[in-house]
């Protein structure tokens, strides 16, 4: 992790510590660089980044604030697919059904950006939320980036196995949402009636350097379905 | 607008005019700069701009290349209320049901930080997708901050009004999902069966001084429910 980076951290676990509310004012630069004993330029990296994260806002020719509008049980929509850092009260777990190496769909070299018939990861997965069903995933690798993985890989977290174990690094994604109601088949994954309501993402994974790796379609059990997402100016005024 | 806005904008119509594709590579800095007059530092922020709007991903030693991953009829889930923008091909109507001056509520007034009791502008419209129900939506408006909206304004884009007429710079926005059954109400107003499969959404907009002036609950109709969300890499790498 770059300093900038870790700078970020150490100022998201002193909001956290000193348990600031959204609106509440941070320290000054100046006092924020002597505090973690680093320049101007390290600092205001680490605020640009916390202000993308959401975390923060910056009011020109004012200071900066804390951004922390939460609300208990609501899931980030775009974070990490472990859930591990915004469900802290939550357990996760996951069932894997079937994890096999299978040749790419023209759907999926599509998304994938790959050759029709190359090998890609096929991974069907069911989520649990306290014991409740979260949701049903079917996720697709492209093997010539994610050359291995298995089923106790896929039971915890495969994005932080990429990460931690491979070394990639994530640049942004892409989701595309439906609502629905369950087939005869999600209903059977999640525990719910047929026809129940149902939300559908599909998501693209890409690297940083633009390769996509991953597209997963995501079924998610409408009673668990809370999710929050954070949107930023720059989508208002820029049009 | 500020000179990197108006590159920004200029870039990305040449994006679409040139009809680049996802992946393909901008030209190089030095380029841009001669291309459109500016500074390196102006060219610099434009490109950031473009990367916070999920337009360009940059990658490190390499090069600008273009993010344009889009699907035909899939609306951006955090764009202005107005859709205008990602909309083209589609004709966005409202009916205004009532538009009243009310009292803040404890909701409310949690919501939008301001005292119980305070006066808000409260407005219910039905909006329409080339003649369907899109969604239902019940809005209140800190009236400390607009202080004035009528049925005109309200049946074109508040938001438009907003940022144009009142001179209001919009900062951000939290927004949490639920998804559900219409209720017997909802139903009639979408002109569904009750019961049937809805996405719900509470936002909360904020000024770029981190005030909030606008809650809003949305119900939509889950037929014309096709939504799309950009993740950025600060998401998954950094927690």
């Amino acid at each position: 992790m770059l300093k900038y980076q870790q700078i970020a951290l150490k100022i998201e676990k002193y909001i956290e510590s000193n348990n600031l509310q959204q609106g509440d004012k941070l320290p000054v630069l100046e006092t924020l660089m002597a505090q973690f004993g680093v320049s101007k330029s390290t600092i205001m990296k680490s605020l640009d980044l916390l202000e993308k994260k959401g975390a923060v806002f910056q009011v020109r020719g004012s200071g900066i604030y804390v951004r922390r509008n939460k609300r208990k049980g609501y899931i980030s929509l775009l974070s990490d697919q472990g859930f591990k850092k915004d469900l802290e009260d939550y357990q996760i777990t996951s069932k894997v059904l079937q994890l096999d190496i299978r040749k790419a769909t023209e759907e999926i070299a599509k998304n994938l950006n790959m050759e029709i018939g190359a090998e890609v990861y096929h991974v069907t997965r069911i989520r649990y939320i306290n014991g409740q069903t979260l949701c049903f995933e079917e996720s697709y690798y492209n093997k010539s980036i994610v050359p291995y993985l298995n089923n106790e890989i896929a039971t915890e977290s495969i994005f932080h196995y990429i990460k931690e174990a491979l070394g990639l690094k994530i640049g942004f994604s892409d989701m595309f949402m439906n609502i629905g109601k369950l087939t005869e088949e999600e209903a059977g994954y999640l525990g719910l009636p047929t026809g129940s309501p149902k939300l559908s993402t599909e998501s693209i994974f890409y690297l940083t350097n633009g390769q996509p790796f991953d597209f997963s379609k995501v079924t998610y059990n409408y009673e668990q379905s809370q999710f929050f997402v954070q949107g930023n100016g720059d989508l208002y005024n820029f049009q």
